[in-house]
């Protein structure tokens, strides 16, 4: 089975890569470099190092979906089965800040997909989504038939929210597709081998690359958004999940659909069911890298919500699928890519 | 004051052009034809007529949305001061068989519209909206401020929704917009010349339309959904506005941009406040047509709702604007264009 995945120089597309090439199933990767550091032989510096732990080659073209000639050109040299599309803006806070880039990118590059897949025939979809596109939970944990929709507060979830509905419609309207919507919760870590990881341009936006810099030295202190919600030590909770257990889910998806006649379009949430505080995982993080890690108190950012995790025992029921990977594991494995990497792909790998 | 009108030979689209000329603007027309006329010298059988009816020119261009290329041309080349948005697809049942089609065309050429826009400094934007966006009312008469996306049953209703979530994040990040949502309940009627009105492919989607084609002999009979419905008489309940009204509401919502420094993103529902029955509409275009109109009871169709009528208080406390026409003008006028243009603007025009 030949999958193209979009999007697969990034943080989750290089490790969804790497476990779709250990499973034996034939990959197309691209990406538009718009976060992923691209090599001088305009090849993604992550997808080379997952072509060195793998032992294979990965065929790679640069590929913008804002660009439908782009991706007709792409179906139309290649014979792809199933499309893995992971490729959209995710900054949050710029997202509120920049809603038409994010719309732009997000709705266009899916929709121009969808329909270049539509026109050739490929109807086996695996779409990145989001826990955001629940907004703020009404019960936890979080089952894949609550709500979705209401209460989001920026344009990166209503991008998440909207190509979800797109893609349901879809699936209403064609009965031949088959289609997994994957809701992540927060995929943190990286590869055991500390050769790939999260590398994000600038200021980390989310919090454990952020604490990691910190860690190292890159960053000089990190800031808490608030710590009077209600949860146990007042910081807010989310459901960290390693990234090798997020990408993982990618294949029993593939897995699923591979074996599966005609599974229409079915959702399920990728997390660990547990919920972490923002204090325990500092103190995780300062446990797996023996270094202190300074942290300074702040107000809650406006939308914050105090808890958030998932039930992902439907994964476990359809797909076989569950996490592997505890807290400890996430942080040793993020420290390590930390360490090894202290400036990402950008530079050579060297202790700090 | 030079206004683009996006979708501008469609059945909304020519009355706007023909209020915002007689209201003194100066208009520029585009269209895709995707559902208009389109005559042999490339220009819109409908806009010809209304430059007839106003004795003024109407600058008009080919434009499709989805392609940015052209709308960046058309800014290049000319300059505007405010974009009316109406180019859309609109047919609901047709957008549950082709989803990706409506999302696509609706999402994508708004998108590609609007960062055109941006670029430009065009940032006068009056967006067509629809009641579909409250989704099933929990509450009637609706207000604005009900809640919005939940229970919308078809693409159609969806792309609605989701470009006005756009509009309000763009308007929430760049506080220099002057957005204008306008809500449209359920345009009937035609302008009283009878040289323009609704000219639908194919059979009709819309209620009136339908029932004045059958009124004419060009359809056999009208089928009635459902007649068990909470309502006096059974049948649904909408709330009809006279295409006129609603013309009008744009040049009011265009006036307020004019005049207002900075307001944002403003909402406004555009009906009469009153809401008729299936049966009563009949009943109304029976009596204005001195014709009988054969019906049939059916049974109610999935996702079809009692009673829909709104609110529009808030218009004419911001805008000034209210209906000027009740029932017997909207069937008066739809029967004048309906007898005066059988085949609507396909066919010379003559008495059936």
């Amino acid at each position: 089975m030949k999958v193209l995945v979009a999007g697969a120089a990034g943080f989750i597309g290089s490790h969804v890569v790497l476990c779709l090439l250990e499973s034996g199933y034939d990959v197309f990767a691209i990406d538009n470099f718009s976060n992923a550091v691209e090599g001088p032989d305009g090849k993604a510096e992550s997808l080379k190092r997952v072509s060195e732990l793998t032992g294979k080659d990965i065929p790679f073209a640069k590929c913008d979906l804002r660009n439908e000639q782009e991706i007709e050109n792409l179906f139309t040299t290649h014979k792809f089965d199933a499309v893995i599309h992971l490729a959209a803006l995710k900054a949050v806070g710029e997202s509120v800040d920049k809603p038409l880039e994010y719309y732009a990118n997000n709705l266009i590059g899916s929709l121009n997909l969808l329909s270049v897949c539509k026109k050739h025939g490929v109807k086996n979809f695996i779409f990145s989504s989001s826990a955001t596109v629940y907004g703020p939970p009404k019960e936890l944990p979080i089952l894949e038939n609550a709500s979705t929709g209401q209460g989001i507060t920026n344009p990166y979830g209503q991008t998440k929210y909207m190509v979800e509905q797109v893609l349901m419609d879809l699936s209403k309207a064609e009965k031949d597709w088959n289609i997994v919507l994957l809701r992540y919760f927060n995929p943190v870590g990286a590869h055991p081998s500390g050769r790939i990881g999260e590398d994000p341009l600038g200021i980390p936006n989310n919090l454990m690359p952020f604490v990691a810099q910190v860690c190292i030295g890159r960053l000089p202190v990190l800031k808490i958004y608030g710590d009077k919600f209600d949860t146990p030590d007042g910081t807010g909770v989310r459901d960290y999940i390693h990234i090798m257990d997020l990408a993982r889910g990618h294949v029993s998806a593939l897995d699923r659909i591979k074996k599966a006649k005609q599974i229409g379009c079915e959702i399920y949430n990728l997390g660990t069911g547990k919920g972490y505080s923002v204090l325990e995982m500092v103190a995780a993080l300062e446990k797996a890298s023996g270094r202190k890690i300074p942290t300074e108190m702040s107000v809650p950012r406006p939308g914050d919500i105090a808890s958030c995790y998932c039930d992902p025992s439907l994964a476990y029921e359809k797909l076989g699928w569950k996490c592997e990977f505890g807290l400890s594991e996430m942080c040793r494995d993020l420290w390590n890519w930390q360490l090894n990497n202290p400036q990402g792909f950008s530079t050579a790998a060297g202790p700090n």
